[in-house]
This record gives structure tokens, C-alpha cells and sequence, in this order.
């Protein structure tokens, strides 16, 4: 017999039919004239609630059935008399595939992010983590059908780099030399002798290799892992997380913000359309105004704000009395979460694509305006998490490049694979990255971004 | 004036309608009275053909527009006269982009791929990598479609890991200590003050932690990026490559075959139905049996062929005759691309899924048949590809894991969170692990594995 979801066997009508499900146990109440056990396959946070006759089965065999355990059901597909579902299971056959000892960490209810993290394999089985993970398929479809539906190519940068991306990011090294040997020759590493024959890291951005991509291919994205060795132990930092980088050829900065405000409004869209269930359950008991913020998310137009109006109003709510815990430096300084959530969360109320950025504090590959001072830059502030997306028109032009990589101090022959993009047949173009952890925060009301991915990498901590 | 893509104009017949197309030049034929320029902006693998009249523009101008440059074309979208397209465009104003200096290094046809792959970051334009990479997008998109309509989620494994998948794998090392100084304290590494406080890797595969969310999510799939630092300089290894592993709980060995057999049929179909252009361009150039060799593999039912009977076929071939590079030294063996691709391009005529093989050449996770000798593996072998899935039922006992474990020599300690799958609530599954470059290799026709991927990663090659 075919086993049914229970995804499916909650809203089958086919009451009297014979219906496999499998699954594992959320919880068994027994009484002398019957036996309720909500059963959860991963297919749905819901339960289906299997009735068993414990007259009909070994006593001692129902006994064993505890929180965590995993069964085989054969039954009658009933119409439920309790609220909030359609169908139940009349149990025939009963098998065990595996029993749950009494030290299984997930049994209790309530259970603390923190304690859970600790058993991170096995909080996947928790309603919680469950909606959390499924949201975070949702969302990875989104984003690869909204791009293929847009004609871009899924492009495939490379993970182990001999190149740094943005020229300053703290990188893990990657080698096959035997770290015992490798300083007692002296302070000369022998290269010679690694895999690669030369000094290698783990990419920080694919977005360098991406404009390769886009320069031949029109449009592209990427969407892999990408990888920060920063001491940061905050519920905002992973040393390995994952990066959706569009890059567009022939795209100006008008087009570029209309990309990301569509594709981000989509991505949202797309959660509320077909994450109801995990949505409702995590609104409930994670965050309540979740649902409300995704829908305003989408239903508003951005606000589209220069960084130099952005620097006034935040000046302006000094002066009002605001208090902020990063001081508002001026123009030039960098803003912080907690500025940008107040334009958005406090003043506008509703997201902003801040333009313009001060050139000094954003990527040398970043177009200069015609001022020369501020850069085409469109980040995306979002309410709860302040910098959701950043982007930017790319400097096309060969010798400007070449004149900001040497302002920077940088050497132009490390980057000569990516000025060759601009010596032939260079063209206008843009792009942005988005943190996918980033976007499922957003999207489950999660507070730590340790909570989102499934086996989280900090400092001091790579378990699985 | 918004653009219109290359590929949307081919089919237009608007004509008489104003058009805008951007794009780089493939080729620029002047005469006195016309100037003919294809143009290509990746969309797609054909041209659009742009007719100047060079009496209305500068003749320098016009010169200056070589192969590789990149320009902005407005015009007239007229009926062609030439065979092929639908559409080409009068050109009213041109606008160069970027211009392309005659030491650009694409600019001959029929350059060896082992030239361009010098030029990884431009092989990009040409017309051959336009269509390998517009394929492996395809490919990518069919895997996540086919997977999410069957209600499986993605699932991201962590890349930075501390365990070894297989046991067995040569593996990076991924560190933030300095080199330069790590052994010359002794022969003990400093790992304590290491980014994570432990020695830790790359991984190989990320199956094993695809299992932990299979037995919570019920079905899953990987699709990222592994990495073997195997020193293998052949047409077929990449020490960066690309794995789509699912993982299935309650999946038995003939639902795993189904599963493949359905899942790579589909991806061929789509490239099929989606890729018609650019496999059209492949058949063309790089083998001419290529979309026969596609059509056939969609069509046919797979063999399904126990091990015995494929060591007794191809021990029968050696008595009849045929001679193999690599000896069929009888059951217990390994197979070799050769052997396998005897039974399915010579003996069969049309993919294998072999089952059933010696424990002894597989993995320890894999589930023993009663017969204590061989295990429920189900491998797909493919026409000039061998075995291109590696799938199998897995182990649910917790027992028996830990005995094959032991047997084998490693250390159940360092499988604690792989065993608690077992040990709470265990239940029968099975998955398998598809290397997508070689997916894209037999959906191409091409040759070399470090052509299907934009920067392959090789001993002493890790360029962009």
C-alpha cells in the first residue's frame, strides 16, 4: 500500500478509504478506551491524529509509543470530530520502525533557541525549526523561479579563491599543507607545495566572478555560500552563510531598484501565497505582528531616499531629541542597523532604498556620480533588520577602475581577470547581493540568525 | 527607450516598430553600400543581424566597431531577408559602449577549448560556453522544479565541517592560523586557537547531515558545492564540483529507482524541450548524436541489473572475446567507467541502474541485504558517462550501524549526532548523490569536466 503524506491525507475527503501514513510522534494520550497520537511526517507542521483502540494491540507495545518515536500506520481514513482538521486515521495495523529512548533531548515542550542549538540535528523535528526550514525552501524557489522566469542564468562562481572580492574581508585559508611542518623551515610558507600551488581562500562574494558572467550572458545570480572569518559572536553573524548576487548588464540605477524592490516584494509574496501554515504557526508564537509586516512589505512602494537626505533626517531627530546608541557623525559617517531601522521602522514607516552613498565608505567597483564624491549606490533597508540588500551601478569605465584600485592602495594586476571585463567591450551594468539568512529572518520573525540556517558556523563552533 | 532582449527580438514581427538592442559584436562585415553586424547579448545563442548604412555614420566610427566591442543600437525592426531569424534591425543610431582592442583573446574562431580555458573569464562570449552555460542553468532549475513539485525541501548542509562524510576522502583544511608560524612550536598544531577550535575541513558530501533533515523534514535535497583535494589531472575531476544529494525518509530500494529513473529522465526532457538552441549549436559542433543520445535516455526504460548478473555479463564478454583496458577480475571487483559503460552502450544499449553490489567496495551507511555480503545499492549508469548517480537504501538499525562502523575501523564517537537518527525514532530511508557536472557533461556533449563549470578548480589551478 502507498503511503500517504499528511500533507495531503489532512485535506483528503476520501472518508471510509484505507490510507498509509508514516511518521513521527508529536505526542500519545492514552486513556482505558482509546489512544490519540498526533503523528508529523515534516510534509506540514500539522499533525494527523491517529485513533487507536488499545484493546485491538499489545499493551506493552502501545506503551512504547512516546514523543519522538517513529511508526508505520494502516488505517481508515475518518472524518475528524475535533476542530481545525478535516480527516483522522482509524488505526488497523500499527508497526514500529524505531522507538524513542527516554533521553531524547527534544521531549519537552518549551525547550530555549539556545538549548535547542545545542542539538541542532535534532531540532529539525520541532515545530518550530520545521516551519522555519520549510519557509527556507520556499524561499530558495523563489528566488531561482523569479530569476529564471526573468531570464537570468544561474552562475556558478567558485568557492576556493586566490582573489579577496571586496579587498578587505578577513578570509579562512584553504590548504592541503600539514600545518605541523609548514613554519619550521623558516616564515616562507611553501606554496609550491599546496594544492593549488599559491595561497587560497574561501570567497567572501561571487559577485567579482559574477560580472564575468553577465558581461557574456547578459544576467545572472548566483546563490551559494560565501564565508567571513570574523570574531563576531551576534545573532546577526555566520562565518559561512548563503548569497543570492544578480548581476545585470545594460541595467542603470532606475532599473536596478526597480529589480530589487520587485524581486524582494516577490520573495515575500511568495511566503505568504504558499507558507500559511508555517507563517500562522510562527505568528503565533514567535512574532505577532509577523504576517502584518510581510504584507505591508508588500503592498508599499519603497521609500527611494539619497544617503545625504537620509543624514539630514536622522540629524534633524538628534535635534528632536532622538536618542541614538551610535552617534550621528554627519555625512560620511557609515550608518548603522539601528539608524537605518529608524527611517524605516520610526520615519517612513515602510522600507527605503537608500542612493548615493559617500564613495569613501562603500566597494571600490562602485560607480562614482558625476560629483565625485558620492557613488550609485541602492541599498535596501528593511524594517526588523535594517540593510537587507546592497547595491550598486558598476564602474564601467576601464581607467576610472584602474585610478580607484590604485587610490585604494589595491594592485591593479591582482584584478586584471576582472578589468579585462572593462578593456573589451566594456558595458554599463549593476547588481546587488542579498543575504539569504538575512531574508529568512525577515520572513519567519526569527531573532537569531544561528536559528535559520540548519548547522550554524561561529567562532569556536563547527559541529556536524 | 527600453531595451529589448536579443532572444525576444529573433521572434518578433512587429515589424516597422522601433527597437532598441545592446549587445557585443560577433562579427562586423563592411562593404560600401552596407554594414552588416551580428550582434549578441547572451540571451541566446543566436544573432541578431543589425544593417548599417555607412554612408549615415563616421567611417572611423564604424571601423573602430570590431569583434568583442559593445555597442547600443536603436532602429527599425524590419522583415529579414536571410534564412534563419524572423527579424533584423535598420540601425539609426549607434552608440559604442566599449570598444574591443585587437589583442583581445576570442577573437578567432575554432580556438582549442584547452586555449579558452586560459581565458575562463571571456570563454564566457563564445558561442559554445554561451550554450554550456545557459544548459547548466537549465539543469539547475529542472532540479529544484522536479524536487519542489514533489514536496521535497532544500536543504543547505554546512560547507566548513569537522567530520568526514565517507571516511575516506582527501580533504582541504580550512584555517585562520598562520602558517608561517604553526609548526614551529612542535609538532602539535594550535588548534585551540584556530577559527573553530577544532581542525576542520571541507566537506566531501553533505549526505550524512542531509539525513538528519530527511528524518525530520521527511524529504530533502542538497544542491551545492564539495570539494575533493584528490591530485587528479584528468578530463573527469574537479577538486570544486557540484552535488544534488536527496535524502527520503521512508523511501525502500524500488521507489529509490523510481526516483532516479524519473528524476534524470526529467532533467533530460527539460533540456530538451528548453534548451532546443543551444543543444541544436552542441549536436552541430560537438557531437553529432548528441540530442539522439538525449532522445533515447528520455524514451527507454532502464535495465535494472544486479551486480552478479553485470560481473557475469561482462566475465561472459571477456570468453567471447572482448578486451577491456582495465581486467574483469570476477565478483568482488570494482567497476570502471569502462566496464560500466560496456554494459550500457554495448551489451544493453540504454542506461543500467545496477543494485545490490559488495559491501566491502561501498560505504558503511549503506543497508546489508540478509545475504550479509552485498547491500541494497542502486547506481545509474549512463552512455559516455558510467555511473553518474551513486544511490542506496541506508542503514536504519542503530546497531548494525555502529558494527559496520567498529568493522570498518573508525570511530563511532565521531558519528554521535549521525547515530542519534538511529537511536531516536529511527526509520527506514534511502537517497542518492548525482555530481551535476557530469549531468551537464552528458546534456552537453562535452568532452572535458572543466568546461562545464566557469572557473574549475584543478592541482595548481585556482584562477579568478
Amino acid at each position: 500500500m502507498k503511503r500517504t503524506k499528511i500533507v495531503d491525507a489532512l485535506v483528503c475527503t476520501d472518508f471510509g478509504k484505507d490510507i498509509n501514513v508514516k511518521g513521527w510522534v508529536r505526542s500519545h494520550r492514552s486513556s482505558k478506551a482509546v489512544d490519540f497520537i498526533a503523528l508529523n511526517d515534516g510534509s506540514t507542521i500539522k499533525n494527523i491524529q491517529v485513533v487507536v483502540d488499545p484493546t485491538h494491540f499489545d499493551e506493552e507495545m502501545l506503551k512504547s509509543i512516546t514523543t519522538g518515536a517513529c511508526i508505520n500506520v494502516v488505517g481508515t481514513l475518518v472524518e475528524s470530530q475535533g476542530a481545525g482538521q478535516a480527516s483522522e486515521v482509524q488505526c488497523r495495523e500499527l508497526e514500529i520502525y524505531g522507538l524513542c529512548p527516554g533521553d531524547y533531548p527534544m521531549q519537552k515542550k518549551g525547550q530555549s533557541f539556545e538549548y535547542m542549538r545545542k542539538y541542532a540535528h535534532l531540532r529539525l523535528r520541532t515545530n518550530t525549526f520545521g516551519a522555519v526550514f520549510r519557509i527556507r525552501h520556499n524561499m530558495a524557489i523563489a528566488i531561482h523561479k523569479y530569476f529564471h522566469d526573468h531570464g537570468f542564468y544561474y552562475f556558478n562562481t567558485p568557492l576556493i579563491t586566490a582573489s579577496d572580492a571586496e579587498g578587505a574581508g578577513e578570509m579562512f585559508q584553504v590548504t592541503t599543507l600539514d600545518l605541523a611542518r609548514t613554519g619550521r623551515e623558516g616564515a616562507e610558507v611553501p606554496y609550491d607545495r599546496d594544492f593549488f600551488g599559491k595561497k587560497t581562500s574561501l570567497t567572501v562574494s561571487g559577485q567579482l566572478e559574477g560580472e564575468l558572467g553577465a558581461t557574456a550572458l547578459g544576467a545572472i545570480y548566483t546563490f551559494g555560500p560565501t564565508f567571513r572569518a570574523e570574531n563576531s559572536n551576534t545573532p546577526r553573524h555566520l562565518a559561512e552563510f548563503w548569497m543570492i548576487e544578480p548581476e545585470v548588464a545594460f541595467m542603470d540605477k532606475e532599473e536596478l531598484m526597480d529589480l530589487e524592490e520587485d524581486f524582494i516584494k516577490y520573495c515575500v509574496r511568495w511566503a505568504l501565497d504558499n507558507c500559511k501554515d508555517d507563517l500562522e504557526f510562527l505568528n503565533k508564537m514567535i512574532d505577532k505582528s509577523l504576517v502584518q509586516t510581510l504584507e505591508s512589505v508588500v503592498k508599499e512602494d519603497f521609500v527611494r531616499l539619497t544617503y545625504s537626505e537620509g543624514i539630514q533626517i536622522l540629524e534633524k531627530a538628534v535635534r528632536d531629541g532622538h536618542k541614538f546608541e551610535f552617534p550621528i557623525k554627519g555625512w560620511g559617517m557609515d550608518l548603522s542597523s539601528e539608524h537605518e531601522r529608524f527611517l524605516v521602522e520610526e520615519y517612513f514607516k515602510r522600507p527605503v532604498i537608500m542612493t548615493d552613498y559617500p564613495s569613501e565608505i562603500k566597494a571600490f567597483y562602485m560607480k562614482k556620480n558625476a560629483d565625485g564624491k558620492t557613488m550609485q549606490g541602492t541599498d535596501v533597508l528593511f524594517p526588523r533588520i535594517g540593510e537587507i540588500i546592497g547595491g550598486s551601478v558598476r564602474e564601467e569605465s576601464y581607467d576610472k577602475l584602474v585610478g580607484e584600485i590604485k587610490t585604494r592602495g589595491m594592485e591593479p594586476s591582482s584584478y586584471s581577470w576582472y578589468l579585462d571585463t572593462r578593456k573589451y567591450g566594456s558595458c554599463p551594468h549593476a547588481g546587488f547581493g542579498l543575504g539569504f539568512e538575512r531574508l529568512i529572518l525577515f520572513v519567519t520573525g526569527m531573532q537569531n540568525i544561528r536559528d535559520v540556517i540548519p548547522f550554524p558556523r561561529t567562532p569556536k563552533s563547527a559541529e556536524y
